[in-house]
């Protein structure tokens, strides 16, 4: 029988598995940092009014340049992040997944670099081989905030093309500061004329303010968005960024055309005419967040402090045997392969009981057998 | 002002422009090979109904693998292509041309080259460059058949690792025979393994059949299909091929994970209820499209055999003068750079009532100043 590695894929790819978090039929799923709230039904039927227009002309091409869209989510943008943007600063494409793919196809690529500080979102160095691109694991600290003056150095030793900030980082809920992006901005700049990506997919859960103001006077500097978190879309793949116009005119030399179908751009465009209504879920998320973490501490566990919709705890020896055991109490969470951690995304409060009952009952269970 | 070229973009980009026809605001576009039938109602109102279900489960991550869509998909291929077709054959993706790049980062990429035979659909080249695979651009007969000596000669000499045969042929309408596809694939598997892709976007509209069935016991060989065109929904952006299930399982390993949206599922599943209504409409316009090679050809123009939805006529000595000369009678037409030639895309009966009356005046004029 004929298999990948019979077939004349690339070298690198000989022995590799797809991407992609195990998904498993269990009663309480917070593994997969989905916004556990369906979108309310009036838009759910907004949708539907907004796609049946697009259906009418199905025929025809979508428009190529999504005009419409980019200049709603510049509006929203301009909104909450404190900073003005207009159309012409803000892209869209299949999810933040194909934004940072078309940066890398413009940016990086075959004999370039990209350097990411881990752990963080594993799909930056694996869209990074997918395109070619040298990946550059950079360091943090122990407690997952970037070490400053490690990361410079790194920049300064491997010149990187590309360099990814993801604030608040995944999978540790982490927020970077501004004068962190900054000095590692200038690092990079300093090395030679490179691009930085902050991706705040998150950053709608955080504490703090967006990052998107720095893009001012950064012609270098991208902020990349996504609608599957804070807007309740993951199953509609948006993702977006916001930088200086000349980045937007360059990923068009690469995007191909018409990536973005009709059907999504009136989807996402009925999304952000009810922006105020997730919002507000948005705030009842960062709520339950934050009584996970205090939930998980008062269990004695170590908690990251987090800025997302997910929180990481442990520590534990073997992380995935813990993942296992709350998984037998009806709970799936995520071993994203960082020893002695797990993630655990804020659910509705009836599963973030399911999932602090599990974990409860976990620590008796250890202590009565200790 | 920062342009595109003050960016540290790669040094193949700079100086290049966005691929894409121009669209001009013209009574009768003719121009993007688009089925000028909207999707019947019932099909909106069964696409409203799938994607409202869909939006209410928009919050989750759409299903990864598409099981339904490419289950659907392979029950159209085995009913219309006259093979047995099933799920672990087939794989979705934002478009053929999505399809297309993940091919070529699975089995071509840097280091790696493709041939095409030109002219012939450009995005076979310009994803090539897109994901660093070298391009060789291989000939054609002066009648835009496949010169089969030459063809075998240039991928016997370049090895190719992925070669492109575009049936029927865009821009030129011309189909390819089964024979030609096997000598090019015994060619080029005996330069060394390499993948073959035959791009049938337009086959629902040939006189001939689907190369599909020669894909048994051929498992470097795809067949890459649309819902663009004979689907009437470019707006949609639904691409798939069908091939070895290998094939299936080894671009799985670049695909950036849920690249399909759940609006997008659920849209081509509703489309693909439909499709006897849907292939009516391609027979009326297979009667069109020779309505348009008869009168042009009785009119006195060259006119290549078609078996697409269009029709490229000539020969002019300005090409791009007469694109102008048919614009300024308002038609818009495609100038693809073939020198000498125009390509038309069949519309309604009405458009194409006024493209033939738009050539016919033309001729008027040219033999009056003659």
């Amino acid at each position: 029988m004929t298999g990948i590695d019979d077939l004349p894929i690339r070298e690198e790819l000989k022995g590799k598995s797809p991407y992609g978090a195990p998904q498993l039929d269990v009663p309480v799923r917070l593994n997969t940092n989905e916004n556990p709230y369906p979108l309310p039904e009036p838009l759910v039927q907004r949708i539907a009014e907004r796609v049946t227009e697009a259906a009418r002309n199905l025929n025809r091409y979508p428009d190529r340049d999504a005009v419409e869209l980019r200049t709603e989510l510049a509006r929203y943008l301009t909104r909450t992040a404190g900073h003005e943007v207009r159309v012409e600063n803000v892209w869209a494409a299949n999810g933040s997944n194909e934004v940072i793919q078309q940066l890398l196809q413009t940016f990086g690529g075959p004999g370039r670099t990209a350097i990411g500080f881990e752990p963080s979102y594993s799909m930056h160095g694996l869209i990074s081989r997918g395109t070619g691109t040298g990946w550059i694991s950079g360091p943090r600290n122990d407690d997952f905030t970037i070490d400053v003056e490690a990361a410079t150095k790194a920049i300064a030793e491997h010149a990187p093309d590309v360099t990814f900030i993801t604030s608040p980082n995944n999978p540790t809920g982490t927020a970077v500061e501004a004068e962190t992006v900054l000095a590692l901005y200038e690092a990079a700049q300093a090395a030679k004329p490179s691009l930085v990506v902050v991706d705040e997919a998150y950053i709608e859960f955080s504490h703090g303010a967006s990052l998107l103001p720095l893009i001012e006077g950064r012609p270098n500097l991208v902020v990349s968005r996504t609608m599957s978190k804070a807007f309740g879309a993951a199953g509609l793949r948006l993702g977006y960024l916001a930088a200086h116009p000349a980045v937007v005119d360059a990923v068009q030399l690469v995007r191909l055309p018409y990536h973005l179908s009709a059907i999504t751009q009136a989807t996402a465009l009925a999304a952000l005419e009810h922006t105020d209504t997730l919002l507000a879920y948005v705030e009842q998320l960062k709520q339950e967040r934050d009584r996970l973490v205090d939930g998980l501490r008062a269990l004695g566990y170590d908690v990251t402090p987090s800025d997302a919709n997910f929180v990481q705890f442990g520590r534990f020896e073997d992380a995935h045997a813990v993942w296992q055991q709350i998984l037998d109490r009806g709970v799936l969470v995520r071993d994203n392969g960082v020893p002695g951690w797990l993630r655990v995304t804020a659910g509705t409060p009836e599963e973030n009981d399911a999932f602090l009952d599990a974990v409860k009952d976990l620590k008796k269970e250890q202590e009565h057998s200790a």
